[in-house]
């Protein structure tokens, strides 16, 4: 192979640090945690980007800008959403840089800002600034908005993907007239969320909301949605947040009602970032590289040409151009690899790494056949298929890749979910790694103490599961249900 | 109406400033420069950015995503780069807020960087420092890369999508192993924004250089488009830049050659913003609110019902749904505003306002009739047709909107565009408005003087025009050309 990987077995953080550069998805920059996103990490996030976009607009939802600055005042009005973000804020003092004595560029000291800029970490406070302006009446209510941005938090251990300083992301702020109504949509999008991940990224996800621990800075509630990596980690992968009044008081955003009473909007807000693309690798990549989901795949098919001379490659090209066609014609993506720089056993380990699901390959002896050879990516098996007939079963074929890509990690996380009842137990699990299903008491100080003895910490507590009586894996106290413990990203 | 304008023949400027409001395209924020973009005004950049990015794509670009924060010494590395934007820079010297003694929160002074940050005002210097990394051999060239992203600009005088401390773009950065391809592709580049100005906007340009007076910062040739608006000022559309070896000597990226020399490489940048939407207000609209290109309307076709009561809605409503699925199925996107809390009159204004391409009124008579009444924006006539065989009409009118749009901003330059020989006749021309084609003999100096005394630039070097012998219309100095002045935004 041109580019070999470290194996998951010998070091999992390396295999991924390794496959992340190696197949030229992103790489670290020149500033200290900010990652450049390479034209093909970018491609994927692309195809997310447009999936969700849709579902966002098919629930109801429109898209809007607010500013990257937000004064630090602001920050100041919410008390628990200051403290959660306040070691993390990149912050603008000045607005101009001049030439001193020396000829070096230094920043001009005359032109302090007056109040610091915040470079957002998460918008909810300019926007809830904003919407006090937009909400009069309950005419004016739901607002249902979604922004595309990037956001900065001042992370000290920084990963490709999974943890940087900057990250793109959605993040939805919507205000409703009712508690209930608000929480109606941050449960809605909790599942808009779970399906994504399911239906597209093929990752089953757990469903349920945080501990008060693990609660969103400013939050009443937190939905989320919890995937299972290949070394036993958990990794959140969304989130959405019921934030209750907090926002509307703190903004003093108020409606008139039907009544023609004054009273305080309710909220939410959710987001997913490109921390997803860590997650798609994680979940379904092997030592040969990544695994791309045929529906998140930038690239579905690749075709590599066998061929001595140009001569041949113009033979076969009239050929793949039918195929191209034949694919287009069903929506699905192709690129024709003609490069004559590299031997196809190059591409085919390049295409590999890159995780294209579909590769053809076709040589001057397929041409004699009318075939044409057809490797999987997932499984890794190939056969000959005719080109008569070909679009059809190749659209087939990534309906099956997409289902076995799930199913895989389906059972997976199946054979990998484990429910214990003593302490001894649950210790031994969280080590070995996996979704624990243990009791819990209930209380934040049980939580933490089980963070301080074993790193794992509750990654949701599910919603849709029967209550169970049972005793706390730590104190013995009583619980009605099991709560999903693992140690995570 | 329910939101009167101002005239623009009353004031202009206060004409734009209340329909980018009152038609909810944007608002200004609490952050001093920084705007809202409302949904309305962000759907026009989305259709913007759709057909852009699909013509990027087309051309062979691929998206990516480089850092917000560039440091500060990057900027020092190309002379005229940092000389043109430091003095609008905001920096990031801290990366922490704590609260302090009195319980107020403050920029923690132990968070100071050791190098400031400057917040992106473009890429050039954090890409190029990052195409070091990437580009070896002739094999790595071109590199066609585009970023979709936010960039600040500390400008002190601001102005609603024209110039805004923060605004959104595209910046398009390639790299050539020649000299000639990287002209080719700044020119290629111009060309596919006078094409989106033209055919999607519906905007006609111009299509030339800049002097050097009015170069980017750092290029060595800026290519650019030029509209000119109704209130005869001229708006910098788009520009495409030639940087030479520019970039690549300040961040030492060479390649090596077939011939295995080692070579610099060869670079172009260039870039649209949200700066657009202003430009297609200013282009179009009228005192009764937006026009807007159906090619760029977010809502082509709207439906008011005129109705009594949920009885007559409804029956109407399932007409409506025929046309809807009639209309969607050619790819228009349609709204039925089927609103009870407001009149029909109302709702007309509002959609005026909004700009919406084609209004259709259907009431119990029109069900009678089998007929709708279709309203055209861009002339605000009226017709009555009949259902059957609406949607190819509605098709057929919105190419006609299209054009005449078009026709008629072409007619407006046309009408505006004039050659003046004389220095009294160039001034009075000047503070007329609109765009002065006149000799100028070449040098910075005369342009700097013509600038000063009429607040005139040169607006474009025009590319495609004959030569023609003259004298400077202010130093009468010999001339070859006649250049494009006028005052602009």
């Amino acid at each position: 192979m041109a580019k070999q990987l470290t194996s998951r077995k010998d070091n999992y953080s390396q295999w991924y640090n390794d496959l992340v550069v190696k197949a030229d998805l992103a790489e670290n920059s020149a500033v200290r945690g900010s990652m450049v996103i390479k034209p093909y990490g970018y491609a994927i996030w692309e195809k997310m980007q447009s999936v969700l976009d849709s579902m966002f607009k098919e629930t109801g939802h429109q898209n809007a800008y607010f500013p990257l600055f937000i004064p630090k005042s602001f920050f100041s009005k919410e008390a628990s959403h200051v403290a959660g973000f306040a070691k993390e804020c990149a912050v603008v003092t000045h607005y101009r840089l001049k030439t001193d004595e020396n000829g070096k560029i230094v920043v001009d000291e005359d032109a302090k800002l007056e109040e610091e800029l915040i470079v957002r970490p998460t918008s909810e406070t300019i926007i809830w600034d904003t919407y006090r302006k937009w909400i009069q009446s309950y005419r004016d209510l739901p607002v249902l908005v979604n922004q595309w941005a990037n956001v900065v938090r001042w992370e000290m251990r920084t990963r490709l993907f999974l943890r940087t300083a900057e990250f793109l992301w959605q993040e939805g702020h919507t205000a409703h007239a009712t508690k209930a109504e608000a929480v109606v949509e941050a449960e809605k999008m909790m599942g808009v969320y779970a399906e994504f991940a399911e239906k597209f990224m093929a990752m089953p996800v757990l469903q349920g909301i945080k501990s008060p621990n693990e609660r969103f800075a400013g939050a009443v509630e937190t939905y989320c949605i919890e995937a299972l990596m290949q070394d036993g980690k958990a990794l959140q992968a969304g989130t959405s947040h019921f934030l209750g009044q907090n926002f509307a008081k703190a903004f003093d955003v108020q409606y008139v009602t039907k009544e023609n009473q004054k009273e305080y909007v309710w909220a939410t807000s959710w987001g997913v970032s490109t921390r997803l693309v860590g997650a798609l690798i994680m979940a379904h990549s092997d030592d040969n590289g990544l695994v791309l989901p045929p529906q998140i795949a930038p690239i579905q098919v690749v075709i590599v040409p066998i061929f001595k001379g140009q001569e041949q490659l113009d033979i076969i090209s009239e050929k793949v151009d039918e195929i191209v066609t034949d694919l287009k014609s069903k929506g699905i993506s192709v690129k024709f690899d003609n490069r004559d720089t590299h031997k196809p056993g190059f591409k085919f380990a390049e295409w590999e790494l890159k995780g294209v699901p579909v590769r053809l390959a076709i040589g001057p002896r397929d041409l004699d056949n009318g075939t044409v050879e057809v490797a999987r990516r997932d499984t890794l098996e190939k056969e000959t298929l005719q080109v008569i007939g070909l679009g059809d079963k190749i659209e087939n074929l990534l309906v099956q890749i997409q289902d076995n890509i799930y199913q895989k990690a389906y059972s997976f996380r199946d054979e990998n979910t484990f429910s214990v009842d003593t302490w001894e137990d649950f210790c031994q699990q969280i080590k070995d790694g996996g979704f624990v299903r243990a009791h819990w008491d209930g209380t934040s100080e049980t939580e933490k103490a089980i963070k301080d003895k074993t790193k794992a910490t509750i990654r949701v507590i599910p919603i849709d599961e029967p209550m169970e009586e049972g005793s706390c894996i730590l104190t013995g106290k009583p619980s009605k249900q099991r709560v999903v413990f693992a140690k995570s990203y």
